[in-house]
């Protein structure tokens, strides 16, 4: 089994701005705007938002950055604030603020309409065009909005709300199109696990030094932000890992911690990188992290090595709760058989998410379409726990990008009371054995793997992962 | 004149994150909310709402650190996500979501009603009771809402849209509170100025070999970050000063350039610094740059001097533009008298923005409340290009904390059309003598700055902005 680990090395020394900041071209736009346009019958339309700037405390005060929504850059490739792409069958116009002089005060000279038409490829009309654009359609789709105010203008202007039913032509045709990537997609993608290795290769040097989580960020952050590039998502970066979400910034860490790293970088252009990594904070791995850390790195290994075209995405989810229950019982944490444990789910007590999700313009891509880009067509959540919580649930195909992300927690609210997952869960664990991995509070590794007809290219494979790798930087 | 350059040189120490982590006490909290108590009739109330995160690209994918609302800081001192805090003419109450073991699984443990109680010194419910508790009463006023989801939400509550005339007696009450800033809050101020200045310390050091200025961002930022403080807004960072609200990070930098740097930092409590400082990339001032930049320090320093309890703002404002009047006119760019320019306004062309505003919990202290803040009772915006952008305008007094922040720029747009300043503005130029100074696109310095019974004392004091002092840290 090969993990192409030393693949693309040349696209792992980070990329210049000159090349993060190409657009697209618009031959690749188009082409994507085709896509969805094939779905679009006469008389109805498509309209794709960018969204605006959000207010951080007061309206004209914004969060650094605007990030125009995913499905516009995808099929526009700018952040344009406020712009909106009206599709139909046959044609594909770009409604922008026009360019004033009073804004070009404040804010510079903008981009002129030619030049927008030149490097978008589609005509660009006034944005205060659109409403008698609008008024011969008869259904007007458009994704959900996820900006209050945009979804009350949208309303309207459009003359009706925002509706899964209404608009799940659009919703399926954006699915269809963005699942697979493109070129220029996996061009994007790449750079975006580029540049998550710097943060993680930083955070790792950072962190014997480290006193703070806030010191592990800043030098993980900072060499993204050196580059031109952006956070996808909002970091974790703790030594209480058993916090699946956690977004505190603030804990002392002290020299016997794991520290979890969830950090991904985003590319100009909106491509997500999503990769987590745990390490000792001493560069010292004891015996209970490391044995506990072999276990969830040999789930994400044998998953891994099923990431094929035509497998089900689920039977990753369950290689790794087989391969995490037959580490539990060796390590003595578990009782019983990898079978009875399976059937009993204590594995979901320390490892209740999903093992993954679909990647692209959004860290878990086109969740704002529900489970429509996750979950084949017929297929629900499981009312299991754990299971439910899985976020991609239908066979992969060439051209997918999604991350696998296999853990071990020792979340208090499921330790106090293993019911959570199943009535005979908690009979399953031996708690003597379990104590004895009292410096093991959350461990997870996460990488971004795209599917190809051959062995899965595991975009962050030059991101280390072996524990003696990890130390090793973390020493130097 | 002293400008306290050297005063509270113990405190520009970076404060730790202890410290800044420590919460008002209970005293303050109380003594805030009774100033708003006070306003309240009887059968009325106030609701001042936290927010809640904000969508970056999908709704579970919020901007990084949620930050709760100023005047919800101001009373509560905490960042409480969808919490509310109901004041009566007698009574506090903070109502915040109940802790739950399904929150508890993702987000870690939530702090009990009871140590939020402690903590900030009113009663706590759960926000489920709002409702019920919101039933009795006859006009609930808020602040003017940002988040337009939250708006919905607090119409459909208390049975009625948010409303400027509705919610005037709160909007005024909140003005009092906030204009002059308490001990606690002055600390704050004196923190966050110290953080600043960790900014542009690096920011200074990294620009000789930097490429793009988001290299300097990035320099800028990690130390705050590393800190455990934010930025109270989206900074700054160009060689393209001449652009006033310049949020583009991806200018390549020449060695002639001046950088002109606005970036502040934000204390955990919410508290805000806002600094401005220019410098020569090379760390070599042009004759041209050198000359103008003098000329806009000499406007600094002299509307400082002004910064007395019972003195007009706009006085301030007034003599910035004769200060630059007489340094533009000493360097040849104007023609004519002190006195012509002022009436011609031909001073405008070259520092159209007012010369500062309120500094507190926001960057531009309730900013929210429209010029209720900002403009002393009966007062108006006025006509004058330059003079209507003045976010200024009522005499001083001791607690207030303001920015001052003279500037020169080439703004294309004001000088291709000279008479946005008025119609005999272009006339008092001298375009050969102006075209000489065609390495200075953009200066602005900016300090904070609180009213004292005595001199002004200079919160960023300690970060330089002589030529020479700026010189030696860039080439050290």
């Amino acid at each position: 089994m090969r993990f192409m680990r030393d693949q693309h090395q040349s696209d792992n020394l980070s990329p210049s701005i000159e090349t993060l900041s190409q657009l697209p071209t618009t031959e690749i736009l188009g082409r994507r705007r085709a896509k969805i346009q094939e779905a679009i019958k006469e008389g109805e339309a498509a309209l794709i938002s960018a969204g605006s700037p959000a207010a951080r405390n007061f309206p004209a005060n914004h969060y650094t950055g605007f990030r125009a929504s995913s499905h516009f850059l995808y099929c526009v490739g700018q952040h344009l604030s406020s712009a909106m792409l009206l599709l139909t069958r046959n044609n594909a116009s770009l409604y922008v603020p026009t360019p004033s002089p009073s804004r070009a005060l404040w804010h510079g000279e903008e981009k002129s309409f030619a030049t927008l038409a030149q490097e978008i490829g589609c005509e660009v009309r006034a944005l205060s065009e659109l409403e008698s654009a609008l008024a011969s359609l008869s259904n007007v789709m458009r994704p959900p909005t996820y900006q209050a105010a945009l979804k009350l203008k949208l309303s309207a202007l459009t003359g009706r709300d925002d509706d899964p039913r209404l608009d799940l032509t659009l919703h399926h045709a954006l699915v269809e199109a963005r699942l697979l990537h493109d070129d220029e997609a996996i061009k994007q993608l790449r750079y975006a696990s580029s540049l998550t290795g710097l943060a993680h290769h930083e955070g790792l040097k950072a962190t014997r030094h480290a006193k703070w989580s806030h010191q592990i960020r800043a030098a993980m952050e900072s060499p993204l932000m050196a580059c031109g590039a952006n956070l996808a998502y909002a970091p974790i970066i703790t030594p209480h890992g058993e916090v699946l979400h956690n977004h505190a910034y603030h804990s002392p860490i002290a020299s016997g911690d794991l520290i979890l790293a969830d950090v991904g970088a985003e590319t100009p252009q909106g491509w997500a990188g999503d990769v987590t990594r745990t390490w000792p904070v001493s560069g010292e791995w004891s015996e209970t992290q490391r044995a506990a850390y072999e276990v969830v790195l040999r789930a994400l290994k044998a998953s891994t090595a099923l990431a094929k075209p035509g497998v089900e995405y689920a039977s990753l989810h369950q290689k790794t709760r087989e391969v995490l229950a037959e580490g539990l019982i060796d390590l003595g944490i578990l009782r019983g058989s990898v079978e009875e444990n399976l059937d009993a789910n204590s594995v979901a007590l320390f490892f209740p998410h999903g093992v993954g999700h679909l990647l692209g313009l959004d860290v878990h891509d086109m969740e704002d379409l529900g489970d429509l880009a996750g979950y084949a067509s017929g297929r629900e959540r499981r009312d299991t726990f754990g299971w439910g919580y899985l976020r991609l649930d239908r066979p992969l195909a060439t051209g997918m990008a999604i991350t696998i992300e296999p853990g071990f927690y020792q979340v208090p609210t499921l330790l106090k009371d293993p019911s959570w997952a199943g009535p005979s869960a908690g009979k399953m664990i031996d708690w003597d054995a379990l104590s004895r991995f009292n410096d093991v509070r959350g461990i997870r590794i996460e990488d971004d793997i795209l599917i190809t007809d051959d062995e899965p290219e595991v975009l962050s494979a030059h991101i280390p992962y072996e524990v003696d790798e990890l130390s090793q930087i973390i020493r130097s």
